[in-house]
């Protein structure tokens, strides 16, 4: 918004090729507004505008790029300047980065890169996806813990500059093993002969590397961390995951639990810089799927047609009753996968609670929308009868969608899935194919 | 989880009312680990269990339990001790509590807090709620600019212990006007006699104490920051917002989104505390809305019975229809609205570049069921022409749904409403009504 004012400017800049205006321009802005500016730029353009500035402001900006756009760059970029910016770069950025490159291109790439950061990078790369080690980063300050105060505060000068965060530091023994960690405010407060261990916090919430990062951004917003440190089967520190990666796990989770919601496989990327063929490929499968139930209520209406040829007016509700099971049962299912996804640890008598919530729901919203589907449908037709069956319908349909919509999550949740792999469509199927079978026997029972 | 295995010890002290026992048991374990303990016992019992502890550690623990449980609690304390609590706790979450308090019991409490914390408790209680003057903290770090590195690091000595974050901290003038902030980091490590001025980074981001909790959390993950400042129309620096308070303020957003698309009105606290009734109300106004197009639908197939007294096997494949449309639809639009939750400033030619992605996935989508409609059908009724129909149909209903799934939630956004606020059984609603008229349409055009 702020960005977009002074793209203009930037592009006489380029036009005129004013290399050191280019250069101030991207000294006086944040590297995320001057990111945002760059993402209107095509990639050659982008490189021309940070190729001007120092390798650390290179850097800086080019990590407020969105994925897909620095895949995009790395590709125009020769391999000299590539090597220099990824070594510029933070570990876990750098780390995203490469594992979204042709692995060609990288193993082209790593021997032009300084052996400590290769090393690193190598180890990086290695943990699984959505791990713990996978986001890290392995730029934090830490000190042993038989140093004085004074000593510490010397170390941390020398540790500064790469560190990510310093509000914590992390206290570790010889073995590198986590002992505990020493708030930077004690620390520069604390007289500077008293020793360092003294003012260690030796009990530690630490997430293991493999931990799922839904976990580590769940445990960062439980005890309210800036930042977790993370450690390897030997209590060993190999990293840390600040607060910044909480904030992007916790939306990128949310974006997956609303697709899935949605039927829609979830995407890498956003939604606007995916290709039309992935977008394709993460929708077609669900939709596909879902004809299955679509035809099985085909059958359930083959088998019920002597009825319905019979009674005509029956088929008028057929949407109504698809409907309002369909819609309530989602209700639920939102409600109770939102609420599973924010409260990891609920207990088997919970759960119980809430189905039992549930239930009565369905009792009371099932009464009420089966009272004035009762009222219309009478005012629709002017026959009770056919009233009395869309009512009575109404009622069961929606105490059914209540109750499937609830135990459906529940049940994956119980098998060990995800319970948001259940999607609402899916539900709504379901109960389609239930919905039409009571609603069926009811009007057979009561007009017949 | 790991809590609860602690919670038979504390019960033990409880019942031998070892008070010394249960305050040691609160030293040792987090704040928030406490916290999860507490919230399986009533009101009274944790009321037992904290006040055991100083009055420091009382208000630590109690900020950690859910807002629901905290009403409760406060309902069952002496206004003496709990006057104490509230004074120690942090300005946020205090204002949170009091907002939701009784105002006949704020009134009465409100007297015996002290006069500094009574004065901050009615400013920040007159800001509206979800803004951002509602949800930041009162204590932070501040300096003068006309001050030297030695003097700066003497005073946030006696800031420290009542501000919440000190990584940065804030530079004012005279008349508390933000001028800039300056990170610890470079503090502690600058030369102690130089002027502070020096040091201090003037483009600093802001925002206004009445913008949207939401914008505050997207500037704060745009920008990655661990804390954001709070100014007022004079540009007075009066809070700042903190890391943790994003990260809450995320879930909860998309937690309201979810809900919205699965029409359910956001609520308040977590599904699980909240009463069967609040949850009816939230649930029972969309329900009753989305009855309408059901009965419209039911107008427009009494429109066609005389084409499907005709063609009876058209019935069968009602509901096929109406899924197809609504599935593809939902889909569309849940991916268009979080990616406008996601990307706040999509500009004018993106969302045309989006449509038109839609507007192609809608015939490639649609070709594909179409096909495999027509094939099943085919297969289900044997019969050429009535596949021909259902292949066709599903292809103009897909193609539609998609196209308004994605427009809708567009139209929303050009009134200046929020996107989200369309829900995904409203657009299958409308997808149905449509969906049935294109059928019959398309059933009547082939057949006769």
């Amino acid at each position: 918004m702020y960005g977009r004012l002074l793209l203009p400017e930037l592009q006489v800049m380029l036009d005129e090729n004013d290399n050191a205006g280019i250069r101030e321009f991207c000294e006086a802005l944040y590297p995320a507004v001057t990111a945002e500016i760059l993402a209107e730029l095509d990639s050659r353009e982008v490189w021309r505008v940070i190729s001007c500035c120092d390798s650390q402001k290179q850097a800086e900006i080019f990590q407020f790029l969105s994925l897909p756009q620095q895949i995009e760059i790395v590709a125009v970029i020769d391999r000299g300047p590539l090597s220099k910016l990824i070594e510029e770069m933070a570990p876990d950025d750098r780390v995203d980065l490469l594992s979204r490159m042709d692995e060609e291109h990288v193993e082209e790439l790593l021997p032009l890169i300084a052996q400590a950061e290769r090393s690193d990078i190598r180890k990086l790369l290695s943990y699984p996806e959505d791990s713990a080690g996978a986001i890290m980063t392995t730029e934090y300050a830490y000190l042993p813990a038989n140093i004085t105060v004074a000593q510490a505060l010397e170390k941390l000068r020398q540790q500064a500059p790469d560190s990510e965060i310093i509000s914590y530091i992390y206290v570790v023994d010889e073995g590198r093993r986590l002992q505990g960690i020493v708030s930077l405010r004690e620390l520069i407060f604390a007289r500077p002969t008293r020793p360092l261990s003294e003012l260690i916090n030796r009990d530690v919430i630490s997430v293991r590397v493999d931990d799922d990062q839904e976990f580590v951004a769940q445990q960062m917003a439980k005890f309210d961390f800036v930042a977790i440190p993370v450690v390897d089967n030997q209590n060993q520190l190999v990293g840390i995951v600040t607060h910044d990666d909480a904030i992007d796990i916790m939306q990128e989770e949310a974006t997956e639990d609303a697709y899935r919601l949605a039927a829609v496989e979830p995407l890498e990327d956003s939604y606007l810089s995916t290709s039309l063929l992935t977008v394709i490929r993460k929708r077609i499968g669900w939709l596909i799927f879902l004809l299955v139930p679509s035809f099985l209520a085909a059958k359930v209406l083959e088998h019920y047609e002597a009825v319905s040829d019979k009674f005509e007016w029956l088929v008028l509700f057929i949407p109504l009753i698809l409907a309002s099971g369909g819609n309530a049962g989602s209700q639920s299912a939102t409600l109770i996968i939102r609420a599973m996804a924010l409260e990891t640890n609920i207990q088997r008598e919970e759960l119980n609670a809430l189905l039992m919530k549930e239930f009565k729901l369905g009792l009371l919203l099932g009464s009420m929308l089966s009272l004035i589907s009762f009222g219309i449908s009478w005012a629709f037709t002017g026959a009770l009868m056919q009233a009395t069956v869309v009512g009575l319908a109404v009622f069961l349909v929606v105490l059914m969608g209540i109750s499937a919509g609830g135990m459906l999550p529940m049940g994956f949740r119980k098998l060990g899935m995800d319970p948001a792999l259940m999607s609402n469509p899916f539900i709504t199927a379901l109960v389609d194919i239930l919905g039409l079978i009571i609603y069926f026997q009811v009007a057979m029972y009561i007009v017949s």
